[in-house]
C-alpha cells in the first residue's frame, strides 16, 4: 500500500465491477438515500427487515449493515439474526452505532452488538466513537457533540478493546485497527447540512468493504470516495437540497481516476 | 383500442381529472417518492399500514397497492385485510412482489396473497414473474438477474394461471393476460440507476387502474406514461441525482397530448 | 408583538443561534423530509419512535412532534410516553393529527392524545381542523377536503375546547389560541403539488416553539417562515421535483431580515 490514493482506486474499480449485494438493516429515515448511495456506487442494495427473512438474505449478501437508527425490539431481532449469519459466511458485517450514548436504550444494544456478532468496522461520529470507546463522548440527539478525549485516541482505545476497525468521521476522518491509523482529508461543510451523511458514509465503507480484505484501506477508501464527492457535489450548490441531489450525481459519476488523483490519505503508525 | 397510444393519453386524462384515491401499503424505503409520483400523475395517495384501519381506509379508495418490499408479519396481516376489503368493493389490488424468490419468506408471502386476495395486476421485474411463474426466473436482492424463460413466455404463463394482467418490467415492458400482449417501448436506463423505480412504475398501474376498467390497456398506458417520463426526464440529468427530480417534474408536467404522440404500444395476440 | 414580522424574525434568529433539539414521533413517509426542515431551519432533529427510549430521548429535547400518520399499536404507546415526559419537563408538545376523520382508529387516537397528553399545538389541515372541532370538516385519505365551517370559526372552536393553540393552514393560515388570531398570508401553491408539506409545516412550529414561549406567535411565524421559503423556491421551479429541491435551499438560506421583511402575518382579536 505504497500509495493509498491509488488502492483506493482499484477498490472502486472492483465495486463497479462486481456489483456486490450489500444488505442493509437500515433506519427508516436515511433507507431510501443509503439504497441509492449503494446503487450510486456501483453496488446492489437490499433491505429485508424481517426476523423471518434477515438471516437467509444475509446468505446472498457480500457485506452487512447494522444501523441502530430508529432501534426496536423486532427489528433487533432481525439485525442479530442477520449478524450471526454473516459471521458464519465471513462476510464483514459494518456497525453504524447511531445516537449510542443518547439513551440507556441505545447504548445496551451497541455493547449487545458488540459482545453477540462480530463486527469488522464501527463508522460513528466521534461523540459515538468516543461513548464506545468510553473516553467520554458526548451525544445529543444523534449528533456527536464531542469526542472527549483526542478522537485519534478514541478511535484507537475503541478499534483495540473491540478488536475492531473503527471509522471516525468529523473534521477529519479517523480509521484505524489501533496499530496503524489512516486519516482522510476529504469532504466539505455542506455534508453536515443534510441528514444522513453518518449513515450514508457507512454504507459506502460496507459497499467497499464487501470486495476488499483489508478493511483498514477498504474503509478509509470509502470515506475518501465518499468526501471527494461531497467536495464536487458543493461547487454550484445553492444549499442543501441541491448539494444532496449534487452528492448523489456525483458518487454515480466518480471514477477511479478522480480516487486516485483526489483521495487525501495519510497513513500513519499508533505510536 | 385501435390507437392503443390515443387511448392511454385518455386515461391519463381521466385521472387528472378525477383525482383517484391510492391506497398503498407500501414499503418505507420508496414510500416518500411513491407518494409523490401518486400526486404528481393527479391521483391522491394514502398510505394507512396498521392492521387497525388498512381494511377502512380501503373503503375510500379506487385502488390498492400491495408492495412486498420490507415484508413483516404485522404489515402482512394489514395488507390481507386491506386486500380482502378492496375485493369487497371491487376496486383493483395491485402487487408489486418485490424480491420474490429471494427468500422463502417472500415467496411463500407472494404465494399466499395470490390465494387469499384476487390480485388484478402484478406488476414485477423479469426476475420476480419469472419466479412467480415457475419459468426460472432469478433474483438477487431484490432485482432480478434474469426471468430465465423469454420474458413473454414467462408473462403469459403467470397471467393465465393467476387469472391476472401482468406487467413485466425490463428492456421492454411487456403487459398481458394471457391472450392479447401489450409491448411498452417508452423507458430510459436511467430509471434503473435509482432505487425504486419498480415500485414507482406500480404505483403509476395502481392510478390508472383506479379508472379504467380494461386493465390491460390502463397498465400498459401507466407504464407508457411512467416511460416517457423517464425520457424527458434523462434530457439534460447529470446523474441519477438530478435524474430523480427530473423525472417528478416531468410526470407532473406530462400532459395528455405528449401521451398520445409519445406514447410507444404495440398489441399483438399470444399464438 | 406590535410588529409580528419583526417579532417572527427575531424567533428564527433564535433557532439558529440555540439549535434546539425537537423529537419527533413522525411517519416514515415524510421522516427524511422533516428531519431535513429541521436542520434547514437551525434545530437538530431527532427520531427515536422505539417505547423504550422514547421518553428518554424527550429529555434531552426542546420540542416534541406527535405526528400521527402511519400509526400502529406501538408507535403510539411511544408517542403516549414521550408525550407524558414532554409535559412533565414542560417543553412543548405539537400534534399533527395526520388524516383524522379519515377512519375510525386515527379519529380515536386523535381524541386519545388530547386527552392524556397536554398538547401545546395542533397543526392540520382545514379538514382535519374541522374534524376535531366537531365543526363538520372532511377528510379523504390524509387530505382535508373541507373544514365544513369557516376555518377561523373551527380553529377557535377547537382551540377554546382543547385549550390549546391552532394552527389550520389552508389558502391562508389560521393560528389562534381562541382569543387571539394570527392570520399567515405567505405561501406557494407549489406547496401542495409534493407529498408532506403539512408535516413539514409542523416541524417548522416545533422548532420556533422549543425557542418561544408566546406559542401563538411562534406558530404564526414559523408557518411565515415556511411560506415564504416556499414563495422564493418557487421562482425558477419546472416541477414539484425541483421546487422541492429549492424548497430545502430556501430553508436553509432564510435569514431573518428575509423573514422581517416577507412574513405576512396580520393580528386580529375574536369578536
Amino acid at each position: 500500500m505504497s500509495n493509498p490514493a491509488r488502492a483506493a482506486a482499484e477498490i472502486l474499480a472492483r465495486v463497479r465491477r462486481r456489483h456486490p449485494l450489500v444488505h442493509h438493516l437500515a433506519n427508516e429515515v436515511v433507507a431510501n438515500d443509503t439504497a441509492n448511495v449503494t446503487l450510486h456506487l456501483g453496488a446492489m442494495p437490499v433491505m429485508a427487515v424481517a426476523a423471518e427473512e434477515a438471516a437467509e438474505m444475509a446468505d446472498h449478501a457480500d457485506a452487512l449493515v447494522l444501523n441502530l437508527g430508529m432501534p426496536r425490539p423486532a427489528r433487533l431481532e432481525a439485525m442479530l439474526r442477520a449478524g450471526r449469519r454473516a459471521n458464519g459466511r465471513g462476510i464483514p458485517v459494518i456497525l453504524d452505532p447511531v445516537g449510542v450514548g443518547a439513551t440507556t436504550f441505545r447504548t445496551e444494544i451497541a455493547h449487545r452488538f458488540l459482545e453477540e456478532v462480530e463486527i469488522a468496522v464501527i463508522r460513528g461520529n466521534e461523540g459515538e466513537i468516543g461513548v464506545l470507546a468510553g473516553t467520554g463522548g458526548e451525544v445529543r440527539g444523534v449528533d456527536g457533540v464531542s469526542g472527549g478525549a483526542d478522537p485519534t485516541a478514541s478511535a484507537t482505545t475503541l478499534a483495540l478493546r473491540a478488536s475492531v476497525v473503527v471509522a471516525s468521521t468529523g473534521q477529519r476522518d479517523i480509521v484505524t485497527d489501533g496499530r496503524a491509523v489512516l486519516v482522510v482529508d476529504n469532504g466539505h461543510p455542506l455534508m453536515r447540512s443534510i441528514v444522513g451523511t453518518g449513515c450514508m458514509a457507512t454504507t459506502a465503507v460496507a459497499c467497499f468493504a464487501a470486495v476488499e480484505k483489508d478493511l483498514l484501506l477498504a474503509s478509509a477508501a470509502a470515506l475518501a470516495a465518499f468526501g471527494l464527492a461531497g467536495e464536487r457535489a458543493a461547487v454550484g450548490a445553492a444549499g442543501p437540497g441541491s448539494f444532496k441531489v449534487a452528492l448523489f450525481d456525483a458518487l454515480a459519476g466518480l471514477e477511479s481516476g478522480d480516487l486516485a488523483a483526489g483521495a487525501r490519505l495519510v497513513r500513519t503508525e499508533v505510536a
